[in-house]
């Protein structure tokens, strides 16, 4: 889109170099490639936004086993959203909006299997579907839902709660009746939060005494946690959960940016005297069961019950900028890059 | 039993002093105390036997919640088993066998509601009675069965193994048709683990590599992991979970004499990677649920596919010292003193 050129012109930005700690620009190379064509394929699509989870990072230090690594020379794997340009399948016709597994390319073809294809529902925008309908909507969807299981009347406080995936299960654990309570830093994302959200209060760890602010506002105890982000915080849910609990861990950006050993909850005993449990997923798990969650996300987002943010950075050549600035606090809501 | 007078003598055990670090023989102190009688009470029983627990160094430093802790001059609270000498109801006849929480008296006297008065099942053993239907027997059944929840084939791995809690939780996966594996200190218990209890495999952790052990016997990954006993061990299997893996948060007793913090389980985070999950629980919640495990554990203790063991110190000015054994892995099964 921002790539002014009368011919299109494509472009992959590869893994240039396996991150040590934070990651840097040098880890990925941007490449011209040449334009995909339709020869074996369903469609070709323009890509116009991708997509960046923290999980990334896990991909490309190859340091988890639940995916295959990215290799170094690879064109970075991640979801985005594009338009269709070429079709050879009248399900797809050129013009209807997609997102799939596109990696890091401006133009993109492969088949509905390949790219695992879902045309974006009537009514819902090209970022919407990449944030509430993508990979960390759905990753709220089955760690509220099906793990953190809230029930009307039940305190959830949920970390990270201003990022793309705490914004869409807190709201999930409102819409199920709970009260919910968000850690964000700064004092935007916090009255983001309260004022669009509707999350009964907030708390600015970057400003406040979180483990005050917890205990002052969880006095009945956490019945549901649900943990984005790990580390301390993490420690302090423990300490002030209610009986019968649920924490989700979900993920633990605090980790991300270590590279030595990283100390385990001190607190987890308290899951013995609290009759609590402590849960993890990964959401590629729940595959068969994705429709479900994308039927109910959609429902709610045209009802306007979910609101949903994105934080957009402008130009494909950004996407490594981007990614490193998740580790830093700098997206409300989805991070997205503009291509 | 062993205290060699006509006329019957009563004596009681209190707490003298809060425990700091490992128990001292000093924190305890013996008193003379008058007979009770039958005046307002259902029973007056003559202790046999007195339960040991390591979940009581937890009462006695006040550093639990789920009971209240019990106070410096107060008599040691604990279950017991005895026999009926002299009575007011007819369900309770003089010379009946039964178990309740007796505290460390020689002689006590009650009602059925404040002993929580059990009658030994017939065929049963006093001893198998503290054991198997104790409070640990119904922790290993509710730990074990209800949150464990072993299937057929499951590889099911047990720390602790050869203690009281540990072993009829083996039992119990084995009898559900897993593969069991133990842990256990010392040569003579892995050999009761697998000769005796039929365990598949059992590891010695005072003279084998526990970690190279369990990736060796649990390659496939460990669907359900009991622990007893907290630190490297937990780690060690939080390492080698299978997917869907339950982790059964049963106690810690490498924590019991610690006094400075304690590291938390570093590879907790791994049970995101296995969509696995941590529980802990307190059997006093089951309480209601307590006769339907009486039943099972009963009924299989008469058809003898549960074997149990007691380790059995002579002496009620012993308790002490049989206590804080008790962290030092004294014993093999339960461990009981005779009065």
């Amino acid at each position: 889109m921002s790539h002014a050129s009368t011919t299109p012109h494509n472009q992959h930005m590869v893994l240039a170099a396996r991150p040590q700690g934070p990651l840097k620009v040098d880890d990925f190379a941007l490449q011209d490639a040449s334009m995909p064509n339709l020869e074996g394929n369903d469609v070709v699509i323009e890509t116009h936004y991708l997509s960046l989870d923290p999980a990334m990072k896990g991909w490309i230090e190859a340091r988890v086993d639940y995916v295959a690594p990215v290799e170094i020379g690879d064109v970075m794997r991640g979801q985005g959203g594009g338009i269709v340009i070429e079709s050879s399948k009248p399900e797809y016709p050129v013009g209807l909006q997609v997102t799939g597994q596109f990696g890091w390319r401006r133009y993109v073809a492969g088949t509905r299997r390949s790219l695992g294809l879902a045309p974006v529902p009537e009514g819902i925008e090209l970022c919407a579907a990449l944030n509430v309908l993508g990979i960390t909507g759905l990753t709220a969807y089955f760690g509220m839902l099906d793990i953190g299981k809230p029930a009307r009347g039940d305190t959830v406080l949920i970390s990270g709660a201003a990022g793309a995936t705490g914004s869409v299960a807190g709201q999930l654990a409102r819409i199920a009746g709970a009260r919910v309570i968000g850690i964000a830093g700064g004092e935007e994302k916090c009255a983001w939060l309260m004022d669009t959200l509707e999350f009964e209060a907030a708390i600015d760890y970057k400003n406040e005494d979180v483990s005050a602010r917890v205990a002052e506002l969880c006095g009945e105890g956490i019945d549901v946690y649900f943990d984005n982000v790990g580390g301390d915080i993490l420690d302090i849910a423990l300490d002030n959960l209610a009986q019968n609990a649920r924490v989700v861990l979900c993920g633990g950006i605090s980790r991300y940016n270590e590279t030595g050993p990283i100390p385990g909850p001190v607190n987890y005993f308290n899951l013995i005297y609290r009759n609590a449990r402590m849960e993890g997923f990964i959401v590629l798990n729940y595959l068969k069961r994705f429709p479900e969650a994308i039927t109910f996300l959609t429902q709610h987002l045209l009802d306007g019950r979910l609101k949903h943010r994105e934080t957009i950075t402008q130009g494909f050549e950004q996407l490594p900028v981007a990614l490193a600035s998740l580790f830093t606090g700098g997206n409300t809501g989805k991070a997205l890059v503009a291509v």
